[in-house]
């Protein structure tokens, strides 16, 4: 039996996470002057998308533990009814792992993204993504995601042989 | 003619804050453990209502200049057809101020609360409220407002025997 591989790290960039959903970031984003000229608005940086079923949009604070490296992927998830924003209230650099599929994630199409302290993600409705991963001991997030009828959560573990690790 | 008169500084309450809006502080909300228990979920901060004239949910981010103290209150304004949801993203603390009036806000209803920088707030539609008052010479926020069509801006300028000043 061999390890499980590692994944490649890559930089979060619009570019890159666009088959996946959002990037928050302040940087390329449309700039506003508001409040007779005192305030910069950074505008949109994510749409929200829960009003499937009769959703309505809700703001949580998440606060994430370490949970160790090297870390092995078992699952991922996905939202069928709703997208689900991440904005993260500490500096730290922290992880972001998606995968594509229809009926579930293909394997070999998980990607890890390492997110500064200055980027947010928004995952796409039905985007399969990990659920968080922080780099430091305790990170807190501002989420955006939906509260409402139905069901909103699948999740979908791998064969061992399927499983890949993050090792930084 | 006399100067104007200072507001008394209250600290930011769920309770007191009620009739403007809600409160984000993950101190005092229902707490959830998720994600195989790495994560607490501090749940439903706020509920966000833009749905009016098909408006849709965005989150964008506001940097907010330093506008000096003492603080003239010369303006409220409010959006008609959505709240509008602020969190810190400094540590430092920062200044809500608030009113209340159906046509145009009470001079006299006009108050001025101290939230901390672990502390947001969701103001509801139509709740009148200054723009964003920084203590720091830069204080970001992201912020969970409406995008879509109407008129989602209203302003009320305040006669100079109405205007009170933040003396910090």
């Amino acid at each position: 039996m061999t390890a499980p591989r590692p994944f490649p790290i890559e930089p979060l960039t619009r570019a890159a996470f666009a088959p996946f959903g959002e990037v928050l970031d302040a940087a390329g984003a449309e700039l506003r002057m508001i409040n007779e000229g005192t305030t910069e608005r950074y505008h949109a940086l994510a749409h929200i998308d829960v009003g499937a079923q009769d959703g309505k949009a809700i703001v949580s604070l998440f606060r994430a533990s370490f949970r160790g490296l090297p870390f092995t992927v078992r699952m991922l998830e996905r939202h069928p009814l709703g997208s689900q924003a991440f904005y993260p209230l500490n500096a730290d650099d922290w992880l972001v792992v998606v995968g594509e599929g229809a009926a579930r994630p293909e394997p070999a199409s998980v990607r890890c993204f390492r997110a500064t302290g200055a980027q947010g993600v928004n995952y796409a409705r039905n985007a399969w993504h990990h659920p968080v991963l922080s780099l430091a001991p305790s990170h807190d997030f501002l989420v955006v995601d939906r509260e409402g009828p139905g069901n909103n959560l699948e999740e979908c573990w791998f064969e061992p042989a399927d499983q890949r690790v993050i090792a930084i």
